[in-house]
Formats: C-alpha cells, structure tokens, sequence
C-alpha cells in the first residue's frame, strides 16, 4: 500500500482518536423535566444557548421578517461524533473495528501472531494502538474493505444492535444526545433539512442515522473509500476498496457539503476544531447564520474535555467561537439530561 | 498538465459528445393536447410506456401491495442530457465552454494565436475541436476552474438566462423534454425524490435544475472538479481546481448513486449507453424496479439518433432493454409534444 493510501484511509478515523483518554463516563441522569407544552427544546436549560437556537429559528422562519430565509435554503448540518452522539474515549467507529477484529479472527489464524490483530484479540487495545499508522490502516482494510457496500451495512448494523460501549455499558447508538434529538426535530418542524457532515464513515453512519436521528442516507455527508461498480455472476455489485475516496474533515467539511448539498448552511453544529471551517464556511454566508459548539464540560454526566483532548479537540474552535460570538452549548449548564430516556 | 489529470478533466464534458454530429432541429411542434383532469402525464400518448410507468407507480404507492415500497425508499433517477433536456448535436455544457471563451477573450490576448482558442473565436467550431483531447482539456480548464464556486455558479447562470442553441434558437433551458417534466411532478406527487444523476458538471447542473426541473442542489448528482478551502482575506471561499473529483458516467453512476444518495433507486430513467450501469443497479435491486430509456427517434420535432451517435450512443443499452423487457419511451410514438408550450 502507498504511503498516500495509508494516510488517506486514516484519516476515516482520524489518527489522533487513537492515543485512549482516561477520562470516563459518569452515571447518566435520572432526572428530567417533563416536556412543557409547546416547548420544542424541554431537554434544555433556560439559558443564553437555548433562547439562542429559538430565537434564530423565529427570525428566519417567520415571513416578512428581514431574516427570512425561503424553505428550500434551510440546510442545517450537524458534526456527529462529540455533536450528536458520544466520541469518548475513542471515536465508536474505532470499537467497530476492534469488535471487527474480532469477529473476522477465525478466519484469519495469522492474526494470533501478528500485531496490531494480536494485541487486539488479547484485549490490549493499548498495545494494539502503539504501533501507529501502519497498523491502525492495516485493521481499517480489514475490517472496511474488500467487501460489497451491502456486505459492510449488514455488518455495521448487526454490531450496532448488539455491541455495548466499553465504559458505560450502554449500546452505542443509546449514546446519541437527547437534547440535540431535539435540536434536529425543532428544526425539521420548522422547514429545514437536517444534515449530518462528519469525519466519519459516511457508511458506517448511515447504518443508524435514519432510525437514530431521522436523517435519511442521502442527507449524511462523511468520509468515504472508493467503490467500483462490477457485476458478479450477473449480478451488479459495488465493492469497497483498500483506498480513501475522501476525508470529511477540517478543511474537507465545507468541501463535502458544496459536493453533497450544493447550498450554504444556514445553521452549523460542531464540537471540535475538526468542525471550525464548517462553521466558519457557515458564518460567512450573506444573511442571519448560526454557529454552535456543543461544549463537553460535564464529567459526572458524560465526559469533560476541550483543548487538551486528543479525541474531539476544541482549542482553536473555543477562541473563534469566543471572538465571533457563536453560541456555546455546555452539556452540564445548558443541557438537563444528556441521553435519552429510553437508555439512561 | 498531467495525463491523469487531462484525462479526468476530459470526463467531465465526455469527448465522443465532440465529433458535431450533422442531425438538425426540426421546428418545435405547436400542436399539444390539453392535459386531461386527473391525467397525470398530459403530454404522454395512451401508449405501452405511459401505461407502464403509471402502473408502476400505482402498485408501489398502494398500501398493502405486494409491491409496495415506502416513502423513504422512493427513489428516481434521471440521467439530464438527452432525458430531461436535449443534448444535440453537442452536449449544451460544451455550448457553454464555446461561449465562454469568446466572453473571456479580451482577458486573453494570446489566444487569438493559440488553438483549440484562435478557432473558437473564429466561429470554426469544428475546427476547434479537431485537435482532439489536449485542445478540449485546455477550453475545460480556461472555462472551469480556478474561479471560486460561487464566481462559477453566477457565469453559469447568466449564460443560461440569454444563451441560445445555435439550430433552435431556443434557450437551453426551454430545451428540456415537457412529458419528463410531467413524470418528475408525478412522481413527487406519489411520494418519490426526484434525483439527477449526470455525466455532466454537477455545478453546471445546479445552475438551472431546481428551476427548471424543481430538483433541488442536493439532489443533483454529477461530474465534479476537485475544490479546495481557502480562507481569502479573511473570506472562506471554494476554489475550483484544474482536476477531475469525479466521473458520473457509466460505470460511475452507480457509485455515484451510492455514494450521493445511498439508497438503490427504484425507478431510474436514461437514453444512453451512459446509463446502462445505472439502469442494471436500479434493476438488480430486490422488489419492484422500474427501468426507462427515452428512446430519440423523432427526427422532425427533435433529433433522430440511437445506437450510431457520438453523443448520447444507445447501443449495447437498446439490447439490454429489449432483452430485460425494461420500457422503452419512443420520443416520436409516446410524446405529443416535446418541448414546454412557454418555448414552443
């Protein structure tokens, strides 16, 4: 494999997710207040955050209003990892492969005695991570390539409906955020469509984004391999192959929505420097723009990281956002539980 | 330039389209029926082809049918050159790049001595484009790229809105097909999106299509130029680059389906060999599938081409029809007009 192939296909999960974070998951809250009538955001706060998001809403939507934004322009995005599920401590996607890894052993005796697939089926995900690059793009091929499209959204699905998250015991899609559920039914009720524009496999999110978030295939943006049309006994196939097709992230996020939606959003939400020219492409569109970081500042209840975070940094975007006086979500101020009820 | 580049930028405008075929327009019919109450496809004769996109439709819509496929999954796509707008004797981007260099001339002195340029500007098409690939490759990159997204779009439609086809005299955009119009509506009228998947310039595409087709930007597919995020002045902006992203053409329209939409479609119509892979993925999907090609043989009202042409070839697609038994709309049988009454 090529050194542009190695890098290209990890940047689907993002290398610097790999170095594990100590910290853990709190306890999920049992308290929550009960939807009041006619508000759409009772998983909220009271605060600047949520009087925020309404009252754009209301300016944008509401005819002869100076803001007013016609239905077909409504595009909202959203990041994923950190924004609308959990990323902690390592991106989901990355226990996808490990799980993989482990799946596809039997079939694969050589992996006994060859790292990083040694250390993972011994369950040192430490060890397995150690050896960087080189081994992180090997179990990525593994477990992501060399299959049809069909092949691999069968297998994401059956993952998802059985694996449970390492710290908190709960199943992944269960870690998705109930005010932020909110967030997107709010706006759909309001005439936008409600995009997803993530880092991660644009694959591996939609094996859960319609039933998670109600957001159809074709409204998810997100990393991708390249796919080769074939036709296989007759019948036509497309297979994923060992070969980065495109990185959604950084700089890639303003890049791929132009690809995918062909219009400016006119409300963007992130939680890490991963997502700021998203919203910095955002923000400089004519007209009423909102930009919003999801903060993770609640350590009893979720997790509690920020600049120094090497999974879903927020440093640069902090500063920004502070300047440009975009709106800032703290999970523990702003949000009054943190998962839905169903899985708390 | 290298040749990969020169390639992949070839795609975007698909080379045979360049051999001028001799096929004439003939004048726009001015005889139409009035549409009918209740009569979905107006424009459509009683035909085999009416009749079975119709009964397709009503089986998949009505709950409780065997065939029935919910709303979610109500997916059609539309090949856009020669199926929802003409496409002779050149593809009408080509037009655009033949007119765009004579706009952009007066910055370009040099090309007054310099082919494919000095020919255009001449008004020798022909001889324009006898030098093959490189001389195109060079009019692609001149007309396309290193511009920002937003520069391109604007050029785009101030072309359409006063361009005119050199046989028809007709503006491109009253050049799309009135019975493809009225099964687009139909269609959204039972519940399906409505998809465009193009071998042409997705952004060329987004130009006109929500107004001409109600097909919004998100829901165009097609050949892209790679761009990359710059932050210019202070101002994030999308620069177009001298390098293919993309080829939406044969065997890269189901990837581009999948990678767009990510749903196999369950209605898809094409007229060329361009389209072939699309209608067999569309086909090889399990349950009810609908696959049409529009068949040119209306010499009088339109142009008269199949399997012989350079642009829009239907050759290997005309047998795989017949053999499938997918439908066949016979321009000159199925239609009673071709063109909308407003550009008639």
């Amino acid at each position: 494999m090529t050194s542009t192939r190695r890098q290209a296909l990890l940047a689907i999960t993002s290398l610097p997710a790999l170095a594990v974070t100590a910290a853990g998951a709190g306890a999920a809250s049992s308290t929550e207040a009960p939807a009041k009538g006619g508000d759409p955001l009772p998983s909220w706060n009271d605060g600047q955050a949520k009087r925020a998001i309404v009252a754009f809403v209301e300016k944008v939507t509401k005819t002869g209003s100076p803001d007013f934004v016609p239905v077909p322009e409504r595009i909202a995005t959203f990041d994923n990892d950190g924004t609308l599920w959990a990323e902690q401590p390592l991106y989901f996607q990355l226990f996808f492969v490990l799980d993989r890894i482990k799946a596809l052993a039997p079939q694969h005796p050589e992996w006994k005695d060859k790292e990083p697939f040694a250390s993972v089926l011994k369950g040192d995900v430490k060890a397995a991570l150690a050896g960087g690059e080189h081994g992180v793009v090997e179990m990525l091929v593994a477990t992501h390539t060399g299959i049809t499209t069909e092949e691999f959204t069968a297998v994401v699905k059956a993952w998802l409906a059985s694996a449970k998250h390492p710290k908190t015991g709960m199943p992944y899609t269960g870690m998705v955020y109930q005010p932020m559920l909110e967030v997107l039914a709010y706006l759909r009720a309001n005439g936008f469509k409600t995009f997803i524009v993530s880092g991660g496999g644009i694959e591996f999110i939609r094996g859960f984004a319609e039933q998670a978030y109600g957001i159809p295939p074709e409204q998810v943006v997100g990393s991708s391999v390249k796919t080769t049309f074939e036709v296989r006994g007759g019948t036509p196939v497309l297979v994923r192959a060992a070969a980065l097709n495109f990185n959604d992230d950084h700089e890639g996020k303003p890049v791929g929505i132009h690809e995918h939606i062909g219009r400016r959003p006119v409300m963007a939400f992130g939680n890490s420097d991963g997502d700021l020219p998203m919203l910095q492409w955002t923000a400089a569109g004519p007209g009423a723009r909102f930009c919003c970081y999801v903060h993770h500042t609640d350590a009893a209840r979720e997790f509690e990281y920020d600049r120094q975070s090497s999974v879903g940094r927020l440093d640069k975007g902090l500063d920004e956002a502070t300047a440009k006086g975009w709106t800032m979500a703290s999970m523990k101020d702003d949000w009054k539980v943190v998962y839905p009820a169903s899985t708390r």
